[in-house]
């Protein structure tokens, strides 16, 4: 851990990016150099997030991708579809590796990213290269990746359930079923009435009922396992917290499988996973366990009469779910302990 | 409305009492006569519930059947199940009606009372004769009813949304999952760690995930309405509010079925129905617009991809799910205007 | 009650208008015959509003001083102060009676608002005329009033506290300071970061700490009832919740004047006020206990070693702090009962 | 920092016990070797806190003070007050150092203690050797100190921005009153009506109103500094959050002294103090910004016409009010750098 690793975060000043800025500032083995911000360029960082005077002194910039890639090893990008795809290229054209936030690189079909997210995606060229960054699945990819693709929350919280039991062969493709919530803080920093602690305090609701973006991606990954289609019905919802998710997943179990051959499954595939908590037989997660936190709580209940499994999940949106599973993939990267600056 | 009916509750100082009290003193046709509780007697029920000073001057008094029953015209039980089918039996024998909020008398297959509650019951003879208290259901026998049974919170909500399309085949019986979301008062008004703020808030969990006995609630109803068995998938959650409820519901659509078809179900069944607010297309509920009221929110959304309805239903679990549909009943039993008290 | 007061509402989307379209729905005496709204003309308000769907089908119309003018009794105006005095005298010389929600008729002198409001007042010809509207105090001018000048809800709170020692000379007028905390509806319905879900939660902060304008009010109002001046140290909070308000209230004591003194001060001015509850010694106002009401809780503590008395009251900011109190007012200005609407 | 100093703790599993095991497992110097929890003495830490599931295997061992004191350098005590004062001295006697969290120790004069704490003392000869365990003021004697006394929540809140004023004496000591709020975690973890999330949320409340015990912690430190005598009006409140504290303190200005002498008294006292910080002249200190952290953000505002300061003054009342504050008093014990497993 002699090794300074400089980091920059372009697009800093959201949840995301201030997350990515707490945890960092405390990891051993990263430095980072730059932080950029179109909208606060000039302004401390401190300032906006007040939280953080002492923790870091750093003035924001304005993007000048020079400027960035000349003084950053790595650069970790917390910006929107669309601009992400613009901006990432030339980054790796300067020779700095590259960690996404946006849906950009997720995917390996083209297609399937420009019905989803309804636009001509600018850079295609890299989406076979791009590793899907879930530690968990895809570990040796990320090691060497020059582009990772931070996952996006949802399908983190729901692909850990899922893809267990999915590339074993145990549950129904055609049945799978999500019913999600996540914390407020998943809507990003910004002023809107629906996001308003009159309006989001006392409330729970649905969004997004038939068409998120996230299905996709759940869809794509579980498919690239085992080269099984699967079309998910997945229903998010919004809970009156700042953080947390939990995903409430269903399943026909294949035949003569039982609530063993589920646990197995998981045990397998997350014993030697240190943020992959496996609970005892019939506790559930909260997702008041796994705030502020890179773990993920996983449940899974079986029931005989009606052949279903029902699934559950917790991840913290903000930890897991986006910026410290994003410090776990450059942990990765950069050849340091997984755990570094996570615990 | 010149006739006073004297009401009595009995199980007052819990949560569904302290809001009967409340919606009964604005109430232009009852008058409170007897508020029992056997921890509180003697106690002004103001000083349990220190917002209701100057609305009600009410002392509770210890449960003396005899002088409840002398002094109403209707009870109201708002006790533990097993409990309830102790008392209602002596007060209907002494010729008071009366409206219980308990699972004891909620269903009509005795076994499957016994399976869900793991008890004998004790007055099994009454079942056959109690009236299952979804007005939007049972107006007609609600009006002459000796006996009520108050719907379960879970089972209102779901079988709101459930019921049109059930009972029109348009869903398949063997297809039908229920994930729900509770506020916090559905657990009732006790000391618990699990309850406590610093336990519950900034906290989204699942519990009772695959034996909850409303499960067996909402089967046994819908099937009394067609004959049709039916076995649920049914994952109650707790979310970090006071008050209110969704419930988020898939089935698999007939074949031939489109939204539509789905939509028209509704309105047949709800255009007169002054509680129950279908939502315009796209519109989603959010428990927020139900809470403190006795109104239900639907709304119907189709996926043609998977051949699965998503169905979300809205209801405050104190409102409509417990005391404000008791006073919805109590007003169609005593000819009052079915809003009467209730807007 | 035979009568069909025909009442509008200027300014009516917001979280003031919504709470007045609330209690007016439900109100014998009042029909709501005009909602105006410059953003939101031409739309339902029960689509800005869905909670009250059912309840009104009204439309909102922008703003036509003739329209409204003719086809109301009474005007109720929940408009931003400067704008408020525009639109008010167009509306007293149309003939109509005014219940004004903003500070600009709140103040007899003129030069104290101009100070603390920043604009000069563009109608002083009207202070003397208008009547604060606190029941309370100013019960008889009320009911004749043409313009009735609705408190802020921190003078509010504050007032029904300090009034009866002040105006009984029980407190020394230099040393009042008021720390109070207000549920986050107070800052209006607006987009705005500041009071987004995850920058409010979890949340307690002051604001405006040494230059609120309520300061004004609350000097000038308990000056006007002895002449005795007053500077009083305030400071407001935010405080992570919906609705609700308690003003925490400190005064040296007259010599010689003790608990038992204070609290017959109180009992001499509220025990005929419904509205107002004198707490039982030794407990304490809980905004819980006031939400949704027009009531407001008071209790005083007074500590001898210190000769401090300690004044708590607390109120529903959008309750006895605004749109309920105006419904008192509207009450007592046609010769409603004073509840009516409010229990 | 080769070195690893065994710490126990006695109390283990209330709110303060599980913050410090959670600061402790990431700090690189200490090694935690019990946790002693009489109620849940043989279960793992972990399952009554499954948020440490991953952190910690360690397991709950009931109350052997051999067994503790011979596998620990230094224990730290979470018990009742009257409980630590009957266990702290059989450790001292072990020959282990002591951090106790209980008010036993935080008295010089044992007649206050036992006015505030209505009970005899039974260790008053170890009131003279305890240090009042606040860094910012007794650095040098935590050093080397065998018993360390940590401070109340709200007397650290209180004291940070207190302090730096009377000791040179800036305010009048006959003029302090404290106004201040905590999250309600400041409870402890009990089941009880008063703090269950229904009670809880959507509810702002003064407690203990004239009488808490803190108001006399914080006159007598403030004492120990200048031998002048105080006598302080304390109000505490309960905000419906989970963490935080703000105190807003109110003290009249000694003659001649502006806003610009009030913040260099700050200035003087913590330009080099890591955990205070100074907030920029008209910012406002927000619970938020220092939750979870160690942080105390301080504020002062002054009024030429009331002549009167308000001194804001916010920390986390289980972070630099409790658990993080031990850490910081353990890490000068035993010579580690300050802030280790603090950020």
């Amino acid at each position: 851990m002699s090794t300074n690793v400089k980091v920059g975060i372009i697009g800093a000043t959201g949840y995301v990016g201030a997350e990515l800025v707490r945890a960092l500032s405390r990891h051993r083995g990263f430095q980072i150099t730059s932080l950029v911000s179109q909208s606060y360029a000039g302004k401390a960082f401190a300032d906006i997030y007040p939280a953080l005077k002492g923790i870091t002194d750093m003035i924001c910039s304005p993007l000048d991708i020079d400027a960035v890639s000349s003084s950053c090893d790595v650069v970790v990008t917390a910006l929107p579809h669309g601009v992400s795809s613009e901006v990432v290229p030339v980054l790796l054209g300067k020779g700095v590796r590259v960690l996404d936030h946006s849906g950009d690189f997720r995917y390996k079909d083209r297609s399937i990213y420009e019905t989803a997210y309804k636009l001509k995606h600018p850079a295609p060229h890299l989406l076979a290269e791009a590793v899907y960054g879930l530690p968990e699945f895809y570990r040796e990819q990320i090691k060497e990746a020059r582009l990772v693709a931070n996952p996006g929350c949802y399908p983190t919280c729901s692909l850990l359930a899922l893809t267990p039991l999915f590339r074993r062969n145990l549950i129904d493709p055609d049945s799978l079923i999500i019913s999600a919530a996540s914390g407020i803080s998943g809507a990003g920093r910004k002023s809107d009435i629906a996001y308003q602690y009159c309006e989001a305090a006392e409330s729970f609701r649905a969004y997004s009922v038939t068409g998120h973006r996230h299905t996709s991606e759940i869809e794509e990954i579980l498919t690239l396992q085992t080269g099984v289609k699967t079309a998910i019905t997945f229903t998010p919802h919004l809970a009156p917290m700042k953080r947390g998710m939990l995903a409430t997943i269903y399943a026909d179990v294949s035949s003569g499988c039982d609530l063993k051959t589920l646990r197995n499954a998981y045990a397998e595939d997350y014993d030697n996973e240190f943020f992959v908590r496996l609970l005892p037989e019939g506790m559930s997660p909260d997702t008041a366990n796994v705030a502020f936190s890179n773990f993920a709580d996983i449940a899974v209940f079986f029931e005989e009469r009606t052949g279903r499994a029902t699934l559950l999940s917790s991840i913290d949106n903000l930890g897991k779910g986006a910026s410290l599973q994003a410090v776990q993939a450059l942990n990765i990267m950069f050849g340091f302990n997984e755990t570094e600056g996570l615990i």
